[in-house]
């Protein structure tokens, strides 16, 4: 994972910005019925018929964002997608196209941005989604991906942040705090790593944490399970700064509070036990680790039966008046004010 | 124009990310019917009912872009909008969304950030387009802007660049050259400030071309043209990295060639002055020179009486069979082959 195992070094100069453009997006097939027109022309043009639209976009960051250092080129191309996707499953919708910018200094040949690419080309295949334009240029320095995914949905079906209301069922999915744990093992490699480059990084025991830093998957699986349902949430977000910060945005938006339950916050064995190797508290981590890109939703009381026992979905309170504030019940039964203590880019 | 008015320097660590974004979005109203939901969810709403939509991006690198000793942050702001918008007008579309990212590195006060915005947000009221959505960040060096547009139309009215057909006519708006000339202007006198930084530049004679350079307008005003005079091109394409590059990829993708006059290329007299007095050729300037993001398409010969005339529109030439290539009549009538000078990122 820490290797170069990339021997050709083609400089990006040989080819030129648009036969650079031609080359990586000529893996694209278009495959969506709600695409008229793609890559070629000076914008892409969709067509969605009665249905409403979903836009959602982002911006990564060499050094900010992610470190190559520990992230292959494949999997961030990859992960690009899926952070954008999540917001639009975060609306109930179904995303169908995608933009992809991208800037790299010199310093990249173009075999790293095939690698990007081939990473960017297997999640629009695994999402079934099209590339349908998108800019390709040079930056001073560092990779800089902006990405724009478009969705949509009948206009019935969108979820915002704003519809949860009292006494609605506070509903997560998958598990929570992985992604975070798997980076601090990768942190942790990468500076055994400066210190003893011959040493071979043993992840074999944190093959899941790391699985969810590198490569996460966005949860457009939830939203086909609501379709199957007949399930439509009260409010939904999307879990990226971490499950404290999002329930914020969700009691904010819908101006309402909550209790969540320390003991029903899903959490994976993994994740546990090495929170007990690094010596920190797994609620903690499960509660402020980003990244984790699962949905926080509410639903109303009488959905609760069509929910009830799928493997996929816990409940992990419910929602409240807004004058009751939003609080962590602990094991012990204490009640705790719920802080953002998400991620903060400005705070250096 | 290259003085820092701007005395109070908040940093933006001071305010955090979601009250950044907050205070640098609440300026923007939503006036767009075709705008459900905005900016604060995980993704904005869109609907257009039986319309085509059209999307766009546009990545903006400082250093690499734009040059901030030269280019106020509030035109960056303005012009980082009209670049988009003039793809959308290029599809004989009309933009109502906007979608900006932004990331900057810490040597940005939150002033900066303001006056890029109150920039973006003169755009968006000239333009009538609503700013839905986007990204603030860090970045670890410089600026970086990221603008998605979209737009829609009736899906007749949807202009590609590959309808040309043999004897259309090649049509420009405006005047060429201007914008690249402005830029060698300002580059010129920031040379000057660096020697002798009392020296006040005397940019009056230039005022037109440094206007075309930090302050460009996408020709929205001609697709209004093209539907009170019942025109629909049959292909189109803005001019952004100048007339050789765009001529060749409008023939290309609509696999003819062209003829083009050198005598009818629309020239401005102070574009002309200013060549004369840098010693370049007019005609190079105008057709390699980018960035005038002024319109280039073709209309059926049948059309030709209802642009004629108008001081907008100058006919410069006919499409030709792709056998016959592309070319340049001089006013000593030579057949000049054209090749694409455009701007080349990757030419370090």
């Amino acid at each position: 994972m820490f290797e170069n195992k990339n021997d050709k070094q083609t400089p990006l100069s040989e080819l030129g910005e648009f036969a650079l453009i031609d080359h990586l997006t000529k893996q694209f097939e278009i495959t969506q019925k709600s695409t008229v027109t793609s890559i070629g022309d000076d914008a892409a043009v969709l067509e969605f018929s009665d249905k409403q639209i979903v836009v959602s976009t982002d911006l990564l960051i060499e050094g900010v964002h992610f470190d190559l250092s520990y992230m292959p080129l494949e999997h961030l191309g990859y992960k690009a997608v899926v952070v954008n996707l999540s917001d639009v499953c975060a609306m109930n919708a179904v995303a169908s196209q995608i933009t992809v910018s991208i800037a790299v200094s010199n310093r990249f040949p173009l075999e790293a941005l095939e690698a990007l690419y081939s990473g960017i080309a297997k999640a629009a295949k695994r999402y079934n989604i099209d590339v349908v334009g998108g800019d390709t240029t040079s930056s001073t320095r560092g990779m800089i991906i902006s990405i724009t995914a478009i969705g949509s949905a009948v206009a019935e079906h969108i979820v915002k942040r704003s519809g949860a209301k009292p006494n609605d069922l506070l509903v997560v999915t998958g598990d929570l705090g992985g992604a975070y744990l798997g980076l601090q093992v990768l942190e942790r490699e990468k500076e055994v790593f400066k210190v003893n480059p011959q040493n071979q990084p043993d992840l074999e025991p944190y093959t899941y944490l790391v699985e969810r830093q590198l490569k996460p998957e966005a949860r457009n699986d939830i939203i086909s399970l609501f379709k199957a349902l007949e399930v439509i949430p009260t409010s939904m977000i999307d879990i990226s700064d971490g499950l404290s910060s999002e329930l914020l945005h969700l009691c904010k938006s819908s101006e309402v509070g909550c209790d969540i339950y320390e003991d029903k916050i899903p959490l994976d064995p993994q994740m546990i036990s090495t929170c007990e190797e690094f010596n920190v508290d797994s609620t903690t981590i499960a509660i402020n680790g980003g990244e984790d890109y699962e949905l926080l939703f509410t639903i109303d009381q009488g959905d609760f039966d069509k929910i009830k026992g799928n493997p996929n979905l816990t409940v992990i309170g419910f929602i409240k008046e807004s004058s009751a504030g939003a609080h962590l019940i602990t094991r012990s039964d204490t009640r705790i004010p719920i802080e953002a203590k998400g991620w903060k880019v400005f705070n250096a």
